[in-house]
């Protein structure tokens, strides 16, 4: 397994991959790689073949954070993150410095603004914005043939699509499930901060998918704007729970829906203590 | 020469060059072609070779104009460069519809923040927007490992050059020279608006470079302030011409100087009419 840093020969490497026809599959992280990492990287291979590469980039960006967020303290552990690639058969982990990234001056920016505005991109205004800048460059950096994108951020996975199409990018985007403990909690590098009694509160969120799950299966329709309040009081029994939204949302076009019904897809974010977590599901 | 509408066929046919290790050389225009333009093309030949491919792009791309520019009366004759191509040996013309370049629902962006928002940038609101997203996707779509863009568009090839490095397009982009007309008009489609006499009048643009570009030979360095006002006096002596903005500039980083000296960049946008026209040189 090749270790790079250079964003120069990353690109290189890629155009002579391509030149050779060897196909490339591609994995953006922020690292601190978990399981639900690993079953994108086996997608990655899936989709390449054995005679394809499979590329994973490792990189906490900071344009997709806010100010007050978390870009300091967001876990890191290459040696971690690189054992576990080796051990899934990765042929190339990506890991640029910020200024190999984004080196000064630097003035460019991609914006989707059809998708970016609601859920996610109101409570964390500019993050949308990060996401798809590094994501397009990644994607010339890598020239991947297609990329993995984790089912668990929902609305990164749509606008990451839109951005693909709309732009013209030559790459496959692919969303795969969303891994879970055993518990059902979301698979997330930031679950290492849920320590103590906090992990075992984290796991309203996939309670509460469930528990509407339920709901849509007997009732059929039910109104958004009731369910989002019973969900609000059912995550918030849990002492450490602060609900930051709860969406019910149309899968194609993320527009928020006033009658819930199968199809319908629910989006929630949550704090646990301090860390903010996400979960999604359809109905 | 191949004459392709589709984006889905020119991706295609430029990911199977790649794959063959030919170099694609890209010529992105608007059509209405002149000698400036053929001189781009035989700019792109010799980048990439005999062996190598031309591709030259004919769109009007609506995002770049604003609400009450020419957008709909912007010269258009295909068949007119459709023939000047095929004799300049080009191999491939891209002519998308509007419907293939923009599918709805539409929603991402490129912007460059630093270098667009003066001259061009502050006369044409959003100009620029439409100019390095439908830059981008032209990229996306033609894969050029070379890019050849006209020094008469200066401020427009700066910001490419920034958002392909910004981004890293794999693409080398080439900025050659402003081809002029015998009286020293430089060469755009939109001189077609210039009939009778603004066409005389016209040539007070490159009269205006000419003369700065004396004194300062004579002066090494003068203000930039007063310089403009007697460059926009003398502008005017011409009964239909009027100044939108001239200015002295660092090439660079396109700031605006105070001293004007050798190595200083003038540009100068000009209604001559109801037509208005550009012009650039260093000093």
């Amino acid at each position: 397994m090749r270790n790079i840093t250079s964003a120069a020969t990353m690109q290189r490497l890629a155009l002579g991959w391509r030149r050779q026809g060897v196909r490339i599959g591609f994995v953006p992280t922020m690292g601190y790689l978990h399981a639900g990492h690993m079953s994108l990287v086996r997608r990655a291979r899936q989709l390449v073949g054995r005679a394809g590469k499979v590329v994973v980039s490792i990189y906490v960006n900071p344009t997709q954070f806010g100010p007050s967020e978390d870009f300091s303290r967001y876990p890191r552990d290459l040696k971690r993150d690189q054992a576990l690639c080796r051990v899934q058969g990765v042929d190339l982990i990506f890991v640029p410095s910020d200024e190999e990234m984004y080196p000064k001056p630097f003035s460019t920016f991609v914006t989707e603004g059809q998708l970016s505005d609601a859920m996610e991109g109101q409570s964390r205004p500019s993050h949308f914005r990060g996401v798809t800048t590094v994501v397009a460059k990644l994607f010339n950096l890598v020239l991947p043939d297609a990329a993995v994108f984790g089912a668990k951020d929902f609305q990164q996975a749509a606008i990451v699509q839109r951005m693909t199409r709309d732009l013209n990018f030559p790459v496959k985007v692919v969303v795969a499930p969303t891994f879970r403990e055993s518990d059902g909690l979301a698979m997330s590098s930031r679950n290492k901060y849920l320590t103590g009694d906090l992990r075992t509160q984290a796991v309203v969120l996939w309670q509460s998918i469930q528990k509407v799950q339920a709901l849509v299966r007997k009732k059929r329709t039910l109104g958004a704007a009731s369910l989002k309040e019973q969900l609000r009081e059912f995550i918030e029994l849990q002492p450490a729970a602060k609900v930051d939204y709860i969406e019910f949302f149309d899968p194609v076009t993320l527009r928020p829906v006033n009658e819930v019904r199968g199809g319908t897809h629910l989006a929630l974010a949550v704090f646990v203590g301090q860390t903010r977590l996400i979960d999604n599901a359809p109905l």
